[in-house]
């Protein structure tokens, strides 16, 4: 078999845990197992790189930021390949001009275009164990890129996918997906299974297992995705796309305090004006996330909506700067608030799950701000303060523990 | 007017010191210069990254340690860049493999092939302020090396060579090359100039202002050479072909306390035992300095040498694993030495240098174990304890300054 496996930064922060995750490739290889490896920069390497560049200059160009963020990859793949010959087999690191993960243009948040197998092949038919750089690629011009947040996870993917690999372990410090964050709920249950449209909602959501671009591309690739613990022997969860699970009503919850709300209000009720807004974001490459439009006085319209809280400051600005054009009256802002989600592929064809979750938050006195639906989600927008209590309330009303061991 | 400017590591070590530099760079540039920068790691980052090495395999593969080492220079020019953006200026940042620099395969000691100048020149053409990682090069596997020692002066001098520079500018944390080591002798007068020549010797024997690799190259290829310092605004010295200095006597005393002698004692007196010993260095790469045989008891050989002290495990390792075969009776080493040269063109048309010499060093009581002597310098090895006392008696002896200031 050909296994592609990830391992996070947290899994390779010191020597020790090198070596755990040493073993563990090397356990897997001694199967006969072909093993592609994934890493990302060793524990709190990216977020020292980050503040190294604050200091010299807090609007770096993103060329250089990932031209500097792209040395903590590198590294932790020259220690692992060092362990892992230390433990006596064969091992070679590569990076992403190495390999060939070509991506798009765009510096700190691009996309992989495509991945040379050449060199991987090579390096797996002289029975290497080969450890690849995660969350970077190489664009047109040569230069560095990242892959922007959760770029590891996609990076494995990717790479399953170009090698036909039979299997993409993720390995993580939880030992798999679960209903809801366990270190607020504490009876709060492993998934043994969970659909690729589920784990792209919870990704989506907050939930921190797995990136939602990671997941998208498992199911376009169809990949086998394993989740599990390095720590652990755990099972782990299996994300495919068939699963026994569509009787349950929801399959987690899953929270994100990493957003922030912004209001325009006061808009001239003219046609357009919402579309010059989310334009404006969009030409600032701004993610915005739930949207709410309301009537307001005198025949003008509020417009509130959500951007994660790195881009707040750059969205103020480009609203200021445009708020004579858009002909509004005001721009407020807040950072004090957080999305709760509830997820489950059964939500579809099951009524009330919406009023289910309001009665919940409402007998815990949490108050909502606004509320955003799809197919198989429910995410309302809550004060940051209120997250672990609507997490506990809202997972208490499904129990959907209970549920989830029925299944 | 094209100008290449290397930057030591200590130079860039934190914050405050990258914005020195970054202005002391923007100042070349401001003047209508096309400028070239070439950087080592920060500070004590190489150090560290070796560290942490030894931490995993104090055996790792020299593939995987330049794979390590080399995101020390990364980072730096990464950092470099933003520091010069924030200044206002254009500036970008480039790696051995986006340059282009081929090297030999030769990991942890590669010497530099060919280097592509297209982009470098694009970049220069667009404004930039280009800023490239020294020390490291990319093998025929599209694999990370280093230069070794001293490279990123090297780095320097080749890539001035490539793109025709009017000067390259070495910048260091002295005012530029001594007459002996201020920190050791009081009265060490700063050279205004000096030949390619005498500064090769000077490099190779340990004084640290300049890579003996990076003079060659520039007597090679007649590049204008400048040290001087990234600290003050001194003049510094230009190491080139011809120059004043012919009538001092010496230039300089330099000394070297990185080395280690072995000696092969008791060899049987057949033809061709210095050969395979040495042949067995070679086989290893280990470089081999002064050499000394003389005649042992019952018809046998001794022969004495030095190497630098990181390889001396190494060297004893081959040897006694050899030792049968070379039918030596024994191998004795010490790390407890150094060599203390003297260096000036005007040597060779002056006798009595070398008994100067000697005399000084006999009238402070300091023995010496071996000789070495060429066209332009005299080495002895003495123990390493007396290197400062020996330095300064041989300074005073001929009285250096004193010459250098009439020159």
């Amino acid at each position: 078999m050909l296994i592609v496996q990830k391992f996070g930064g947290s899994s390779v922060a010191n020597a020790e845990r090198v070596f755990n995750v040493a073993k563990r490739i090397i356990e897997t290889y001694d199967k006969g197992n072909d093993v592609v490896v994934v890493l990302s920069a060793q524990g709190d390497t990216t977020d020292d790189l980050l503040a190294k560049a604050a200091e010299i200059n807090e609007n770096a160009s993103k060329r250089e930021l990932d031209m500097l963020l792209s040395t903590g990859e590198q590294q932790s793949v020259a220690l692992m390949a060092m362990a892992i010959q230390k433990l006596g087999r064969n091992a070679i690191s590569l990076n992403a001009a190495q390999v060939g993960i070509e991506s798009t243009s765009t510096y700190s948040n691009a996309k992989i275009k495509r991945i040379c197998t050449e060199r991987i092949q090579n390096e797996l038919d002289r029975k290497n164990i080969v450890i690849v750089t995660g969350f970077q690629g190489i664009n047109k011009y040569d230069d560095v890129t990242t892959l922007g947040r959760g770029g590891s996870d996609t990076s494995a993917v990717a790479l399953a996918s170009v090698l036909h690999a039979d299997l993409c372990e993720i390995y993580t410090d939880v030992d798999g997906v679960y209903t809801a964050d366990p270190r607020i709920v504490k009876d709060a249950q492993k998934l043994n299974e969970i659909s690729y449209d589920e784990m792209l909602e919870l990704a989506s959501l907050g939930a921190k297992v797995l990136h939602n671009r990671s997941v998208e591309m498992a199911k376009k690739y169809n990949i086998n995705l394993v989740v599990r613990s390095s720590l652990t022997r755990e099972e782990g969860t299996i994300v495919k796309e068939e699963c026994k699970m569509e009787k349950m009503l929801i399959s987690g919850v899953a929270s994100d305090k990493d957003i922030a709300r912004i209001s325009v209000i006061g808009i001239k009720n003219e046609p357009g004006k919402a579309f010059e807004i989310f334009s404006l974001m969009a030409r600032e490459r701004i993610s915005v996330d739930i949207i709410l439009q309301s009537i307001g006085r005198n025949n003008t319209k509020d417009i509130s909506f959500t951007v994660h809280k790195a881009d707040l400051k750059q969205a103020i600005a480009v609203l200021e700067a445009n708020k004579e054009r858009l002909k509004v009256d005001e721009i407020v802002f807040t950072d004090d608030v957080a999305k709760l989600s509830i997820v489950g592929a059964g939500m579809a064809t099951n009524t009330g799950v919406a009023s289910l979750m309001f009665e919940a938050l409402f007998d815990a006195g949490i108050n909502i701000n606004m509320i955003s639906t799809s197919e198989i989600k429910i995410s309302v927008l809550i004060d940051e303060k209120d997250v672990e209590a609507a997490t506990i309330a809202v997972h208490d009303k499904f129990r959907i523990a209970h549920l989830s061991m029925k299944a």
